[in-house]
């Protein structure tokens, strides 16, 4: 199987995407000119060149292309190259509305932004095959190339007629009879009983509370006709280049594709990766993403966009401050990055995208960021060849099921101010701040080579998943879980008791009375000062339960707030940031599982690559590290001895 | 007449919503002994069972609802049997998108959800009457059956056009001629003079605002295009069983119908009721309520549903407090119910309302919320037949017209923060904490019977109605009359002088100049100290007034607030909570209206019905409330001399 | 050419839009009375009448505006004649649906409201020049018509289909080719490369980001078509009576319409005005549209509506404080107004603004507001002799261009917090509180008139407009440059650098190397105590500069925050507004320019027009003026030595 290494080298990736089609050629001079300052070795070219290649249906339009690929092979720079999938011409909504997709209110997504293409449309599949087709036979044996990047960013969705009818053809696959679906869905509620396939739609707008299990199979189908156009296109640049390896970028914790599912059918995982320089939390935000897509590809992956300075698609856009760039890429590398790629190498001078930022900005060369990626573009150089191809090991897994997301993510909740990647986000971050490193895990994934296994919240649970669960527990692992979790199984049909009776059992728990959840900046006092937030439980424990942290005050006052069982530890609310530190801190410990490095000042994270022990200053103000024994600092080609100070955004890689 | 004493036969009637076809039928026979342990008398059928019953346009499936008529009757459950028709099947809207409704924006509702038909689909009318047919010739001698529910929350909308054409049946209906719509919408304005009643549409999205008569008239028209799918399906029951009460569930103060004229075509009045556990006016808010749907019915009602524990469609849905259900289910007893009534027996697994609380809840009969369904269910049987078929009695009304809602609720308006139902609610509560007890009146209705009468806001007053007004307070009786009340006739026009003439002349004002609306959090000081809020006019007496409480400060100074000339009163802001309550109790005094009980501790309320006395502690803490004589409580059959203590959410029912 | 002066004859104008349709003919006898004794002299007839004088297509009923304008002849008050094409009689939409405009998302704008016309519809507009032409025909040697009014408030787009031909045909002529198009529009990024005219639409609802290039086309499209739809009736009216002069009305500030282009189209210039009274900068955000309209006018213009009371479309609609209407109509006079007209006569009864107030408000003759209108007349006539057709000379020329507005207002821009007309807003009231006269100019206007022009934010100039301020400032002028200024050129292509490279050289700036957009609340702070606001830059001087003041602290602690190279001054935030103010204030009396009187008390306004000097109190209590010299108060009749005391919303008009 092709593979990233293949592509890397012994070498970390570093470029963008690159818009040639956007300048004149005298630019694109300029362009080589300047990658060879900054040590850039790859670009990805074609992503948004399908108006291009094709200006008219059938028509081919290769030439330029054909000059740039010559010139990325003559300066070294490899090409990731894209099919054009992602943006159709503007001829195409025009000849053939059916390939616009529709919204649940039945608008119209037409042309002149992007992504406005119908996953179902087999019109638009067709001359996506046809341009994918010959891109493929044209470059397959271009010197330049090394990767495919498939579409960009798949997240669109479809509620019109055709869409409707691949819908159909997706359940009759999944439940067979109507019969079935009228089961799975529980159709028996609110008369919505199906009598023949063609009345079933996607869920379109309605006057009340839609049917949840309807959505949740949307979401599913949404997915898959997505990776189905994924498929159909890798499949024929396969056939073509067998041995080069095929991606697609995902965004980063997407709603809309299963991308455990996805990454299966990719050869090299990648990522575009976006957090707010302004957030205290990006740093670990980042951090997230990156475990996950590492976990996905089981090894290296791609950071396949960042910004170099600021993004502009939020309300207020912030730059990056000095070194902040240089930080956080080298934090995706530490967590397994072989490639730290942009979008995009030059900054637009026009069209929507032009205050994002680019490699090159506005400012040019002269510019403040071009001169932090060329210094940037040194560092990589310097440690690529004791860091490419090597992995990151964990000891603690992070559970995580899109199907669980999207069931949980219905209009008739308990609590809509239960957020789902937020909460996930704060169980990511306790561990994080407790120095721990984490890999994500599906949850029938095998988890026998984790300690510590955490479910933050899996609201939807299969049985498969709740056996392997319990073989985990069982097997001697430690497993800790919070709210709202094994409440539903695959079909968001609510298990008996409201909670699957095994893990009542598993944590010693009868009866589960109520949720009680919380309103924004309520909490529930605990025992030891411990403060829940966001949820609580009304929870009657069997008695079995080894140890308890109960409520103090109001209507729970007295009931269990967290349980621990033998291995298995249940926590029925979410406990403030240093509560749940705290909490993990002491369980991973109970595990066996310590943190990267003893006694880290706030704000320094450290995670270990292979041989390598990356050291991390997300902090502005100088800090000293203890880093017992001699390390050699890659970066800098100095000597460290039992502490080193960091800088403001500063960074070490130590050999030791 | 039928009437709901055929029903409750000296009982109160208790249970629920009954969805049998969500569950297998062991299930049933589970259902069985558990409502006979929870007391349970009374269940809803059939209100989603519509693409049960028909699974196929025409066919019919009534066997397992025959098996389940029989059941219930075995075990001496009266069934309120339901017309399936507020969701229709699948198969309707497919074959049949004319009876699909538009929204103003021209957005279809899909079925998927529930209430996606139009009430003015021919097509739709005519199975809906098919199949209430069939239902009636089935189960008309069944001895099960008690009592007839028609549809379910009637509260739709529809602006397409066979809507559309019903519309301008109806204006033809009410205004006669083109000439005479013309002047009834003051078409003059805008140049929206009709010239033939093909151009009349409902008030669909408009570049700027829309004319508010039509908006007034096509609210006028939903209603009753929705009452005429109710007596329609009405009479084809009643022509099988005349002997059997009819009504329809209300949902509470509801914007969609003008349930005063609803009520007169129902047997049986009855509404859904779900006060958020949380909010602090809940116990107000349900005795709104339950005054209103007393007022309605001119006699016992029945509360038809309201949740166990929690419901599911807020942002956070919070469970009831132990005790809770209890204290509210024995209120609206107080205040005239003879049926408690939920939505719904067993908790769903599936479906959109998986979350909304049962009688049996996910936790089935361990968990507290069946624990606490069935100590209700005891306290209900004990007080049965002494308070069953029972009135409660009350010296004030409360005005209230959908009409004057309908039109104050306009886009242009002097201050959007003005909300109708918050300043009922507002007043009401004023009422309700002075320990007095209310009807709820028509503005046409007899007042004769009325000590006080109190007109929060009616800013729509007919000429009968302001006839009825002035002949109430010639006659004898107390008036007070909020802000913004006598502002326009029938048609929405305001009358001469800004408020009607008669008005200005009872109350004393020569010149309404202004209204001064406040903003949000501004008040408006008076005299005295009263503080007003939301609303404040510029109104320069005619010198007639026998009292005045003038404005302090701002551009009112000196101008008067208050105004009472002989026994009516006129309030032109919308003074804070204390304030209101201390003014309405000095004026019902003066009127020779007492509270129920003297001294009640805050929080406690008393309510008289028949020759009962309910006290309802709202409260968490303990309190002790004086009662003079001696009486005994029904509820816990011990005698109560001189003072009671009342624990958390405590209840008493007390005997002479 | 006709002029304001034909109409005004050394009056001023006088009166308001009078809707007589709404009435029977009894009350236009009671209003000739009520006018006569206001001393109004100018009535608006025919705004709203389409359907009134076109009852069915092709038919005329004139008879009833025959009496009208006989009936305000006799009275001798002149009347501005409307064409009613603002609101097409129902029979239109329902006729020919394709008068009916569409908006981005597809949804149909209905009658009902107003304005429900599509600009591009040739039916529409074939009806509309028929209305015209007749109207015309009809009335043009009436001795009653002073003015043509067309239309009213321009205001509406369209998306639909025949738009969409329209927009192409717009686009041929300004882009010539496709080529040229796809050039401007910068189709090269995100594959939107045109093939055929055919394919080209407006941005209707996209899935993402829609080009912004295309966006600014479709608004020059939608000003350029509504132009269109005026200089049809506006030639029609001309022909027939060529020495009447033509206006439409403007909404304020309003980003529909280029101003500047339109006001060039018409003889007299007028607009519609609604500060808010409760605004605190209501007085000055008056004083902007004034000074801006007198600078589109080049002379007198038309103040031709405003509320005598409350408006009704605000949330909360609060009425004018006693003396108020009279303040700020003086307040238009002062700056150029030659008529003080209002929305509109007699308050409605019926429609959406039956609580738009009137000069005759719901309270009749004996309401505080038409006591208030009276006393303005005799105010008025009193100062008419003296005032009618001067001018006011400013100094000081603020720039704004809807090009540059549109352009800066996309959805993927630095920082959405960013709002052009606050920014214009924020430095006019700082010249405003600093008692500087000022001018509003177009980019490329001659300049050399002004000592000091301020250019607030022009996100857009074109190669024109630079050399128009590098010429000014190279002739001697005075320029300040507020913060996003010069980045894109007429397509919003952004120019090398971020910023225009002339206006860097001119202002000693090397490099823009990012910017710094603050969060809502943050403040940045710099040398001298002032604070930025809303942005702020990181700017590399050239060291070319005279003076600089340096952000302190944070990423951009010693970075110029503005600069003065010379007479070129650039401020690369927003300073806070006493900050803003002085430092304009010192700009200014560096450029030879002062404030119309030395030592004004906060709140009171100084405006000279002609030889008069107009002193306005904004505050309630009395304050006294220094006035050097002897003035005759033109108000009272009183001579004023060397000082004056206002009081509450006190004016004076002094003569020398």
């Amino acid at each position: 199987m092709p593979h990233l290494n293949d592509v890397t080298r012994g070498r970390l990736l570093y470029g963008g995407d690159y818009n040639p089609e956007q300048w004149p050629e005298e630019t694109w001079h300029e362009d080589v000119r300047l990658m060879e300052r900054a040590g850039v070795n790859t670009v990805t070219l074609g992503v948004f060149s399908w108006s291009r290649i094709e200006p008219a249906p059938g028509q081919r339009d290769f030439g330029w292309l054909d000059r740039l690929m010559d010139l990325m092979h003559e300066h070294g720079v490899g090409v990731v190259l894209a099919t054009p999938t992602a943006s159709p011409p503007p001829w195409m909504g025009h000849l053939h509305p059916d390939t616009l997709p529709r919204d649940a209110d039945g608008r119209t997504e037409w042309w002149g932004g992007r992504q406005h293409f119908s996953h179902s449309s087999a019109t638009y599949r067709r001359y996506a095959a046809a341009v994918t087709e010959d891109l493929a036979v044209r470059y397959a044996g271009h010197p330049a190339l090394t990767l495919w990047h498939i579409n960009n960013e798949y997240c669109t969705y479809d509620f019109g007629d055709e869409a409707a009818a691949r819908f159909r053809d997706w359940l009759r696959h999944r439940h067979g009879t109507l019969d079935a679906l009228n089961t799975a869905w529980g159709t028996a509620f609110w008369s919505q009983g199906y009598g023949d396939w063609a009345e079933v739609l996607p869920p379109r707008h309605a006057h009340y509370m839609k049917n949840p299990a309807q959505v949740l199979d949307f979401k599913r189908f949404t997915s898959d006709m997505l990776l189905e156009c994924y498929t159909a296109e890798r499949d024929i640049v396969r056939r073509h280049t067998p041995h080069l390896p095929v991606t697609t970028n995902f965004m980063p914790l997407w709603a809309g594709q299963d991308a455990w599912r996805w990454a299966e059918e990719e050869d090299v995982v990648s990522v575009d990766l976006y957090p707010d320089p302004r957030d205290p939390s990006g740093a670990q935000s980042g951090a997230l993403v990156q475990d996950m897509t590492r976990s996905q590809a089981r090894g290296p992956w791609m950071l396949m966009e960042q910004a170099a300075g600021p993004v502009n698609w939020r309300r207020v856009n912030h730059p990056k401050p000095r070194g902040l760039n240089r930080l956080w890429s080298l934090q995706a590398v530490a967590r397994g990055a072989d490639a730290v790629c942009y979008f995009q190498w030059r900054q637009s001078r026009q069209g929507a995208e032009k205050f994002h930022s680019g490699m090159v900005g506005h400012a040019g060369e002269r510019g403040r960021t071009f001169q932090e990626v060329e210094r940037l573009g040194a560092d990589l150089a310097r440690i690529a060849p004791h860091v490419s191809g090597s992995g990151v090991t964990a000891d603690v897994a992070v559970l995580h099921d899109w199907h669980s997301w999207w069931a949980g993510d219905q209009e008739g909740r308990p609590s809509r101010e239960v957020d789902y990647p937020g909460v996930l986000g704060a169980w990511h971050r306790a561990l994080w701040q407790a120095g721990l490193t984490t890999d994500f895990a599906h949850p029938v994934h095998d988890l026998s080579g984790y300690r510590l296994v955490v479910v933050p919240q899996l609201y939807l649970l299969t049985d498969a998943a709740l056996d392997n669960l319990l073989a985990y527990v069982r097997g001697g692992g430690t497993l800790v879980c919070g709210f709202l979790t094994g409440v539903a199984d695959q079909d968001d049909r609510v298990r008996p008791g409201g909670m699957d009776a095994r893990l009542r059992e598993l944590f010693g728990i009868r009866t589960l009375h109520e949720w009680w959840p919380l309103e924004p900046g309520e909490t529930a006092a605990c025992e030891g000062g411990l403060r829940g937030t966001l949820w609580s439980e009304e929870l009657e424990p069997d008695g079995t339960a080894d140890e308890t942290v109960a409520y103090r005050g109001g209507e729970l006052d007295g009931l269990p707030a967290v349980l621990r069982k033998g291995r298995a530890w249940y926590v029925s609310t979410l406990p403030e940031p240093g509560a749940l530190r705290a909490l993990l801190a002491r369980v991973a410990a109970g595990a066996g599982v310590r943190p990267v490095l003893d006694g880290l000042p706030d704000g320094v994270e450290a995670v270990r690559r292979g041989e390598l022990l990356f050291l991390l200053h997300h902090g502005r103000e100088p800090v000293t590290v203890d880093v017992p024994g001699t390390h050699r600092d890659l970066l800098t080609e100095t000597t460290v001895t039992d502490r080193i100070t960091l800088d403001r955004y500063g960074v070490a890689v130590l050999r030791p």
